[in-house]
């Protein structure tokens, strides 16, 4: 019964699995945010934790940019700390700053304050992705979930940061206990993802957004193994699995091994030099950077030509921003974005 | 008179002339600043735009990494917002925050604001560099300037930016403004770096913070020209020129073809990868990441060792970071790791 809610035909999991679309789907990452009014109406006065615990709003948050703009996917709305904070880990999301954590990991005591998450620890999210289930009909709900690099940054740094000194400093000072983190952290997005699915949800994503901070070699010591546990988590649910991070062109052929359908290729190399480099083996979901939408129509149109008519090369195409909305962008012009490529790539 | 001054049988001069060195050349972004607390003494009460226009001051800045870490070369302490701020735009570098222009540039009127830089407008950029030719005796002093990229985003955003939406948005929306502001901030640039080389430092580095947020394709069609004619401005003056981005992987060999005899690494690509996609052209500059400053010796004296064994594979390698030293770093580690890269590298 569940299997029946996943929209298999949708254009977004047949580009996932490289196969014919009738358009290239499109999708914005953050489409589910601060750049639509109606977004910042429903979220007045509910701190982002709390909003990401409330099933109804939740949903509401979900639907309002597939409603407006006509996107050929939702993505569910949450953050990469909920599942932290939802196994006892004390943070919270600070306006204009981020994820900020009371008490930073540093040792193997700390790894105490991670248990293993179970479903029962976001029955708000099952609750959330049941509605959601229901209200898009055809569209298809993609659940997310942060890597264990990334989640491990917050953790250890205690909040954002540029640099990722602390993180580094453990990780290439204490391989074991990195190991080790990361294992539970993996354990903890994986779980997250499945519990989407489980759900309802047609596709999963595994945000990496700090990866790029390292070089191949590195990543592949001490980050790849734990990303591939958190996508393995949901291999026996027949979702496409699509992984991305910012600043990753020297990674993607390792992020897609990590078991990977998709790579997400950010707008700092180019669409078909990625696809040279992933070897032709994965579609690729991109790459528009989001600054662009800030310029003239007609600059901006022509770099939405330019990344459909390179997307045509890739085994299967998801378009989308290299990047993250930001929350000055004016909604309307992600509408239009939305039209120009259904129109460019309609077959 | 000028020419005996520079220092051409110097380490660092020779490897980025690709000639045999004694011992592999170091020195490290930032090495003059925050880190040192010696430098937080003598900068107590100084506001930094203020200290980078006393001679004497800056001399001793620049001076203080060398008498302590025994470098190979003295990077010029200043901003590369001070040859704006020279010729008239009004701006500050504002403590915990970078330079804020006053007025962000963003029409045509604007270029009114960008007069010629001259030597008049700097002497005290002068005055400094021919005390530390004088007092640096045998080590060589690297001038340095920002490059046309990202200081026309610190002009149009109108200070630091995490996505320069206003920078790409004029890029892309407006070519021509573009041009004609970079053209303008590569003669400023050139000027600066000639000033420097023509007081007497033995070599230039062009620092283009910012453009590791550009595919290939736009660096070449918007930036790289004006990087070129930034470098142009030294080459009767017949001194090695180094030129750094950060995340820079895809720019690398567009950077060295914009006229550097160095390319500088960030710690995102291993030397090793680097040297093969810049076929062996160009000297390399890099690329520990200033994170591991703060693991463990032995974790980091592995990286080094990495670092100095790829580095043999290059035409030239000076020893650097792959990033500007972070103000928390204990200075003795970078003590230890200069020792060690001439240890290793000693021949």
């Amino acid at each position: 019964m569940l299997h029946d809610s996943r929209l298999d035909d949708s254009n977004l999991v047949r580009a996932a699995r490289q196969q014919p679309v009738t358009h290239t789907p499109v999708w914005f990452m953050r489409q589910a945010g601060r750049s639509l009014p109606e977004y910042r109406r429903v979220r007045e006065g509910i701190p982002m934790l709390e909003s990401c615990r409330r099933p109804e709003l939740v949903a509401e948050i979900t639907l309002q940019p597939v409603r407006r703009h006509g996107v050929d996917a939702a993505i569910f709305f949450s953050d990469i700390v909920v599942p932290l904070a939802a196994v006892g880990v004390d943070l919270d999301i600070k306006p204009g700053v981020g994820p900020v954590v009371a008490e930073p990991f540093r040792t193997r005591a700390d790894l105490d304050r991670l248990p293993e998450l179970t479903p029962e620890h976001v029955s708000y999210v099952t609750e959330a992705v049941q509605i959601l289930t229901r209200e898009l009909g055809d569209t298809p709900l993609i659940g997310f979930a942060g890597a264990p690099f990334t989640l491990a940054s917050y953790l250890v740094e205690g909040g954002p940061s540029k640099n990722h000194e602390h993180t580094k400093a453990l990780m290439y000072g204490d391989p074991q206990l990195w190991h080790d983190l990361c294992a539970r952290l993996a354990q903890i997005s994986g779980a997250f993802l499945r519990v989407q699915a489980s759900a309802g949800a047609s596709a999963v994503q595994l945000f990496d957004s700090w990866v790029g901070a390292l070089p191949r070699a590195d990543y592949e010591r001490f980050v790849q193994e734990h990303s591939a546990a958190a996508l393995a988590a949901v291999d026996d649910l027949s979702v496409p699995k699509i992984h991305f991070g910012v600043g990753t062109s020297e990674l993607l052929p390792a992020m897609g091994a990590a078991g990977a359908d998709v790579v997400g290729v950010d707008f700092r190399i180019s669409l078909t030099d990625a696809l040279a480099r992933l070897g032709g083996r994965y579609s690729v979901q991109g790459n528009l950077d989001p600054a662009l939408l800030f310029a003239p129509w007609e600059a901006l149109e022509a770099k939405v030509r330019e990344i459909v008519e390179q997307g045509r090369q890739a085994p299967g195409h998801i378009f989308n921003l290299g990047h993250g909305v930001l929350p000055e962008t004016d909604p309307d012009v992600l509408t239009r974005v939305t039209a120009l490529v259904h129109e460019l790539s309609a077959r």
